[in-house]
């Protein structure tokens, strides 16, 4: 029981390590051999509860994600559809992630996203599903994994295009894009797109979230 | 006169000898050099009809796409509409290219691909332009291009889940996938595309093209 105990708090004292320093010191700054002088530990201690960067990276994210869901819930009066909710988590995450050169390094790092394409293929394809239930469409599972794919490949595309060439496309284009495909994908009908993107955006602009994450 | 016919001809030769060794030494293994002592000319005489080995390749990929959308007109009286053109045009591209690890080289080198990636997004928006007009859709030029860097991410994460695990995904699902998603971002309803990939399957299926490619 003290073991477990002392396991517990090693893993929320890494964790906060961590997060100091990858905004101190970056994604490609922050290592396992810092983390572990820090806390006067040896690496392997920290392999024994991440085996990764990415790993921790990822609790990082989607701590960061569930705050604002959960800012979103807190107005149920507002509440439209499961589309509209994930039209505003992205709008505020894109904000947000966009909003200093430290944020993009830290969401966009080569070597976080090259994991994350493979390792958030399920989370992405339950998003299509929750929106298609909530429309009464059919689908089948194969084809929610195959628009996960899509929609991962297209907005890694999307985003090279804003970042290479910032004229081209607005922040807000680039929420908008990406949100236009889900609902496309999810064979909703233009106007529900148009409708509920123009709500989220309405929404996004006057509740302004307050989330507790590295990404500030 | 005669100076310019002999270019033309030099051009031709170029071509001629440049698809030669595609087919014999494949993407990589052919060079500007291999080709100029070939033909007893020097690397300077190429590069002034071709830049790079891109432009010579798109050359052979555009005239590829080019006699399957002919072989394709050739059946006036089965023609339906610009997006059920399309999807057999993709449907046979994909077959042939798929059908040899030479092909799939040849296309899909590396460095072909990341030129392709902004050299045909015009191409790519005209294609979403000529079905959204068909189908007396209203659109904006500007998302047109939104949606051709959307489709070229997302044809190529396909591909990359596609080589990487071929159990994943047949290659008439690779197409199925990228043709579903043109039609879907071109906003046809779900039925109109279920029927139009549908029609084009069957058509690709009976109808064989002919072409005169170095895609063999």
């Amino acid at each position: 029981m003290a073991n477990e105990a002392e396991n517990t708090n090693l893993k929320a004292q890494i964790l906060q390590v961590a997060g100091r320093m990858f905004l101190e010191y970056g994604y490609s700054g922050t290592t396992f051999q810092k983390i572990a002088d820090e806390l006067n530990i040896t690496k392997g201690s920290i392999t024994y509860h991440f085996k990764n960067k990415f790993l921790i990276m990822e609790i990082f994210i989607d701590d960061f994600f569930n705050q604002l869901k959960a800012y979103i819930d807190s107005y149920p009066d507002e509440y439209r559809n499961i589309y509209w909710r994930y039209c505003i988590m992205y709008i505020y995450a894109y904000r947000r992630i966009m909003r200093t050169p430290r944020n993009i390094e830290l969401f966009y790092h080569k070597d976080q996203q090259t994991q994350w394409q493979t390792h958030k293929i399920n989370m992405v394809s339950h998003i299509y599903e929750q929106i298609e239930q909530d429309f009464h469409k059919s689908y089948e599972m194969a084809d929610l994994q195959m628009k996960a794919y899509m929609d991962m490949g297209a907005r890694s595309r999307l985003f090279s295009v804003y970042q290479e060439n910032p004229v081209s496309m607005t922040l807000d284009q680039y929420c908008y894009y990406h949100i236009y495909l889900i609902g496309a994908l999810c064979k909703l009908d233009e106007q529900t797109i148009q409708e509920n993107i123009r709500a989220a955006f309405q929404f996004a602009d006057t509740h302004e979230p307050e989330t507790n994450s590295i990404f500030q």
